[in-house]
Parts: structure tokens; sequence; C-alpha cells
């Protein structure tokens, strides 16, 4: 069992980098710094018992430091703050992936860098996960669909890089879109557990990327056996 | 693709069987009702926007048609209501899929008896199902930790019955449990693409049956190619 050294960054929702101090702001610096806040008051309230369809732009502008008028200049409604924290918490996730899957690694070591570099970016963004995941079967259908909608991208692109993977050559493409379905689904699920984990917790994070990783790799192997192009699967004759 | 024929119940709590007016009900009978009328006012509230956490003792007591100190005759409090509808919408899950596995079905069935059978089960208790899609990762740590450990529960039953087939004979013990959880990974999703289809599209919920075994199909291939007793598995070569 792998003790993994995932860095904690408290789930904090600024990066670092934008917390430096320059000279006294521009206007569109100010700008900036106020979507970021109400994104953010967005967030800290999420993270607790709130659910996005009782949040209320009073209560976010406040939190932002700002007046209710003000909210309209950065966001039209909260249903686009709230549309506008799903699409980024996947876009840079989607960056990332590609990143991983692009990169030089041997590719015995494609499955384990990915899933570490997957626990690695739910840690740095608990906040934004936290409220995906509360979302996701929440009370707004249209932050549900919006979600959805963003799973589906990712696992399309997903089943884009399992179609040149020779050895998956005998799997059609709507049985790629059902494999890539199971790894995303398998990698959600590492994400509500690193989620429950202690942030510092390396061992439990260890664990959970060893498991995610063997759970890939049964998917994969599954993958390896399908014939699309029978009627009847092999598993018939093993079970 | 099969169209199949799941009859919509529309997801009521009460079975019909317990809406006959025989005579006068006895006070046990009285007293069944009410706590079933409890249940089923705390479940119409939480269908919809509704978290558990913000329902009241007494809004529920008042759907039920009874006064907030009635209804500590029934629960000690809102949290054992909670935990009850997490119960019950478990047990009875578990129970039919027992049968389901135990009953006379040809192997190579198998998987798909058992998705339709579940798939049913979750048309007639919609609303068990929304309500634990929810408070899975709602305000309520309770709750939460209730539903991951029936999860946890169901996971180790279909483990000690992956045991006993013959070809995953190569899956020691650690590794039956992961290639369990997929599988339960793969039907809790049909399961939210079940509660966002119509109940009365026929071809949806027969296209949702079909990917779903293919997808246990799938699964169930890689772990009759999985080896736990090597360091490295196969899929490092086929990748």
């Amino acid at each position: 069992m792998s003790q993994h050294p995932f860095t904690r960054m408290g789930g904090m929702a600024t990066p670092a980098s934008s917390r430096r101090r320059p000279s006294p702001p521009t206007r569109d610096e100010r700008k900036s710094r106020t979507r970021r806040a109400l994104l953010d008051a967005a967030l800290g309230r999420l993270s607790g018992d709130q659910s996005f369809s009782s949040l209320s732009l009073r209560e976010v502008a406040r939190d932002a430091g700002v007046v209710p008028a003000a909210f309209y200049r950065h966001f039209p409604s909260m249903e686009t703050l709230g549309l506008t924290l799903v699409e980024e918490s996947f876009a840079t996730l989607r960056t990332l992936m590609r990143d991983v899957r692009a990169a030089e690694v041997p590719t015995s070591h494609l499955i384990r860098r990915s899933v570490d570099t997957f626990i690695q970016y739910v840690l740095d963004h608990q906040l934004h996960f936290r409220f995906i995941a509360k979302e996701r079967y929440g009370g707004s259908s249209t932050m549900r669909t919006v979600i959805r909608q963003e799973i589906r991208l990712f696992t399309s692109e997903l089943a884009t890089d399992l179609a040149r993977v020779p050895s998956l050559a005998a799997v059609g493409s709507a049985d790629l879109q059902l494999l890539a379905g199971l790894v995303v689904q398998t990698i959600i699920s590492a994400a509500e557990l690193v989620l429950d984990a202690r942030p510092d917790d390396g061992v439990e994070l260890g664990r959970i990327a060893d498991e995610t990783e063997r759970q890939l790799q049964m998917i994969l192997l599954g993958g390896t056996r399908w014939r699309s192009d029978l009627a009847r699967q092999a598993v018939d004759e093993v079970l």
C-alpha cells in the first residue's frame, strides 16, 4: 500500500497566486476581484448545509462585501453564477486530464498518474467538488442538467482517447462510451471518498488511489475482452 | 434494443394492498397507519426541493394529520424517522436481489434479470430513491454515514456471491470487494438514469437496461482476467 504525498491545499477556492498585494488595483482588477468574491461567497455557503436553490442573491452579495445591485454588474442572475461555478469546476479538470494523457508517461503508469493527478485536483478544489456533489441531485433542474452535460462531455473525450488504444480495437463506438462511462463513474466515486477523507490523511488518500487504480484496471481489462460484433458476450460462458 | 414492459407504479410510497377499507381500524392499525403517514409525509416533502436537514417535525406531523406531540409516539426524533426511511429503502432491495440470485435462472440471463428487477424496484420506490440520492451528499452527516453503510453492506453481500463464481477464482477477497463496488456503482448510476426518465417511457427504460447490462458484463469480464496474486496486472501489457 502506498502512502501518497498529496499536498493539502485546504480546499481554498482562490489560488495562492491571486492573493499577492501589488500597487492599488485597476478598475478591471477590482471588477475581477469582486466577481471572484461573489463566486467564492456562494461556494462558501454551499459547503455547509445550504443547497443552491436556497441561496439568495442578497446573502451572496453581502458575504462578498457588495450591495445586491452590484451583483448584476457581474452576473445577470444567481442561476448564471451557479452555471459559472459548474463550468469552472470542469473546465480546468478537462485540461488537466488531457495534459496527463498527452504527457510522455509510460503506458503502464498512465492509469496511476491520472488517478493521482485527479485526486490532487479534488484536494485543491474541495469546495467546488462539494458543490457539484450536492447539486448533482439537488433541487435545481438547470444545475442537474448542466452537471450531467459536463460529465457527458468528459466521458466523450475519454471515449475518443480509448478509441486509440490498440487492445480496445474490438470495442465499437457506442460500447466505448459505456466503457468510458464506467471509468468516469469510478473517478467520481473516488472524488467522493477523497471529500470524506481528512485532507492530511496520506494513508487514506493512498488507499483510495490504490483501489481506484485497481478498479480502473479491472474495467480496462474487461474492455480488452469485449467484442462489440458478438451478439452474446463471452461473459455468458464464464459465469 | 429491447423495449421493456416495466410497469409504472407511479412511485407511490404506500403499496396498493394497504389501502383496503375493512371494518373500523384497531388501535394497532391506527398506530401503524399514522407511522406510515409520517414516513410518507417526509418522503413527499423530500421529493421536491427540500433537504432532510431542513425538514421540520412540525410540518411532517401536519402533513400526516397529527399534532406534533403525537409524532413522538412513533419516532423519538426526526433523525430516527430519517434513518427509518434509509433502512426501509435498502432492506427490501437486498431481499429482492437475493431472491433473484437464488432463483432458478440460467446464468446467462442472471445479469439481465437482476438489472430488470432492480429497475422495476426503482420505479416502484421512486420517492425513496430520490430521497437517498439527495441525502447521499446532503447536509446531514448521520444520513450520509448510514447511507454509505447500507451501500457497503449491499456491496459485501454481492462480493460473497461473486466469490462462488468459478471464473472469478483468481480474484482475492479484497479485490472481490472492489469488483462488487464497481457493480454497485453501476446499478446506482442506473437508478439515477431511471429517476430522470419518464416512468412510462418504455424505450428509454429498455435502453438503460441494455446499457447497464453491457456495463456489468464489461466489469465481470474484467474480473475473469484479474489475477490478485500478480504484482502487476495484465492491463499494463495491453495498454
